[in-house]
């Protein structure tokens, strides 16, 4: 590996004491994006104004930061969009292809799909009212399940809960067999797996960059529609600065070139400093790195959390072929004991019913973090030092 | 008038030499914003990682911040939510509107209306395909246009070019009356004029914050959902964070109570740190102070510019109860005057294909920057000082 990530380490800000392991939820603060957002907000808003737009470079933020992010998940340049939330990047992209299959009905997701991507499909064909339905498989039935009948598929490459990777070639080929259009979330993926969109011949895809990407609480979306479907792709959320010339002001919608369509309002200018400045980092390395060290680190965890602490049942894929960048254990104390880690300063989250989750990314984890970590478990998990009245760690019982 | 002006006035960081009268379309800094907004980014981002969601109140914040703009338009305590963008807020209001009125197909509007609110209806319709109709009439017509056959107006309350105000508890009493759900966008509205939603019984209401409320470039929207229909609205844009509860991961979508269902995706958090310093400001005044001084500043500048000026024709109401608080004049060279007098530290824009913008607030415009301004543009317009290939001010020919 080429890539020094001590020197990507480096970047980040991580509170004294602790170790990180929930960036797959909310990645930590780059440095330099406090500097970025003060000068977004005292020398850009507070001295440019209006003028910020164009002087500042604003109004093309989402447009640059989209190329950035294209690099990080194979998509092509000037095919990935920056804005609004992942839900409504969701309703964007699913809207979108829908619309090219007219004479299908089924949306095809798995219940490992992230529940907003669920609840953003009902909503959808509540709206629509043409009798689509959203049909919701076990994971590992999806590409049976993927027929001449399936619309549009609708699948998380990578698992909330257990971190379980789709083979994203493998079923958008099967979907193209189908006749079917794909959406892929890369919530869990951009940044943190070595995503392939065009490769892929993904369709549309969408995500977020507060997690790997550390873009920061509340960071904006992103909206990927491969080349040929660009041009024909309809935004159902057609706003103003997705038109062909917003600033003419006409009366009716024209869509933008390309991408540009699918923005919508005003651009969360704040937000994307963040962004920008959270993305450097990449520069210093490439997802081939990131992913042969996150392996390497997931890796490690496991073995060293199953030798130390039996009580732990690994709810993540062994084999690492098939897994993203997050290791998750059930217990059945599993909320207490996360919180009790936490106040350890082992950081990772719990998601219901028994999943406690870890999340490794080599920008700021490195095999000594994963050896701190464990240990502290293991002393958590063997002397079971949490607290289930004050889910803190308690004194330990000699 | 019981405000202290001077008090809000120093509140706001404005350029050294510059008279802003663009607030219209970007509030200036409030001062207090840069050290919230660095809050947020180092203590909280920086500090609390994860955990700020609960400890910094992250989670809660689009509900109080909706509560403070609330006041500022005449809602309901419990009835705003803030988030997204103004376009997005229009389409999830003008779906749930929609759905309202099944047997009528007329979503009707005003060619005075913003383009962004006619593109989201023309792009809802599109996607619905049920042979809805988006008709867009005169704003002086559109009174006459409320019929039976009307399911939805889509109106701004305050024009965008003229600043022309339209009648909101006359046009929702004549749309009650047909039958028809009202969708008022107050963009230019909050915090420019003293709105009533609850006492015009409007039904659903959008805006944004980054003109008069000041909350930065980018800010994000609100939409309002008046009681009555808090219960049965459905969010078209059903994301998770509508869900009745979010953290419990079921598999279908459950609307959350009231208001709390408007919610999509994860909420702009650093926006809302900008956002929620910039309301501080309102607490040291009311919108009945506001509206009376707007009055004043508005009828002095049209005056002024009239008796200087005579080369300006004004394109406001000239009856300032029509009126909001922004002046429009029109003149054919406006766009390479407006550049010199920004040129000159009158700020104002232009909007095609003649009108020149100038907006005002008491909060940081007083009767003397008035007089400034009108001192230069009578300059400027008189010699005409503008620069068409360069667009900055020329020197006088004397």
């Amino acid at each position: 590996m080429m890539t020094d990530f001590t020197a990507t380490k480096a970047m980040f800000h991580i509170p004294d004491g602790m170790i990180y392991l929930d960036g797959n939820s909310l990645g930590p603060l780059p440095k330099t994006a406090a500097a970025r957002v003060a000068e977004t907000v005292t020398q850009q808003w507070g001295e440019m104004l209006i003028t910020g737009w164009n002087k500042a470079g604003w109004m093309a933020q989402p447009t640059l930061v989209g190329d950035r992010i294209a690099k990080l998940i194979g998509a092509e340049t000037g095919h990935v969009m920056v804005g609004d939330t992942l839900s409504i990047k969701v309703y964007q992209a699913l809207a979108s292809a829908l619309e090219m299959r007219p004479d299908r009905k089924i949306i095809l997701s798995d219940s490992g799909n992230f529940p907003s991507d669920l609840y953003i499909a009902e909503g959808l064909i509540a709206s629509l009212g043409r009798g689509h339905k959203l049909q919701v498989v076990a994971p590992e039935e999806i590409e049976a399940h993927i027929t001449e009948e399936v619309a549009v598929t609708l699948i998380t490459e990578v698992d909330y809960r257990s971190g379980r990777l789709h083979d994203m070639a493998k079923l958008t080929a099967k979907a193209h067999a189908m006749g079917a259009v794909t959406v892929w979330d890369l919530a869990h993926s951009a940044g943190a797996i070595d995503v392939n969109l065009a490769k892929a011949e993904a369709d549309f895809a969408v995500g977020c960059s507060y997690k790997y990407l550390n873009g920061g609480p509340g960071a904006p979306g992103f909206i990927y529609v491969a080349p040929r479907h660009a041009e024909i792709a309809r935004p159902a959320l057609s706003g103003w600065l997705g038109h062909d010339a917003p600033f003419a002001f006409e009366q009716s919608y024209r869509a933008g070139s390309g991408i540009e369509r699918m923005r919508v309002g005003t651009p969360p200018v704040l937000a994307l400093g963040a962004l920008e400045a959270a993305l450097d980092v990449w520069d210093m390395t490439t997802m081939a790195d990131i992913r042969a060290c996150s392996v390497a680190l997931t890796t490690q965890f496991i073995d060293a959390v199953e030798a130390h602490c039996p009580m732990l049942t690994l709810a993540s894929p062994r084999d690492s072929n098939l897994r993203g960048s997050q290791v998750s254990f059930r217990f059945d104390n599993g909320y207490a004991a996360m919180q009790a880690l936490i106040d350890r300063g082992v950081v990772g989250d719990f998601r219901a019913p028994d999943i406690m989750r870890f999340g490794f990314t080599p920008l700021y984890i490195d095999a000594a973090d994963v050896d701190a970590a464990v240990s502290i478990i293991a002393d958590v998990m063997t002397h079971r030092l949490w607290d289930k009245d004050t889910y803190k760690i308690r004194a330990r019982v000699t």
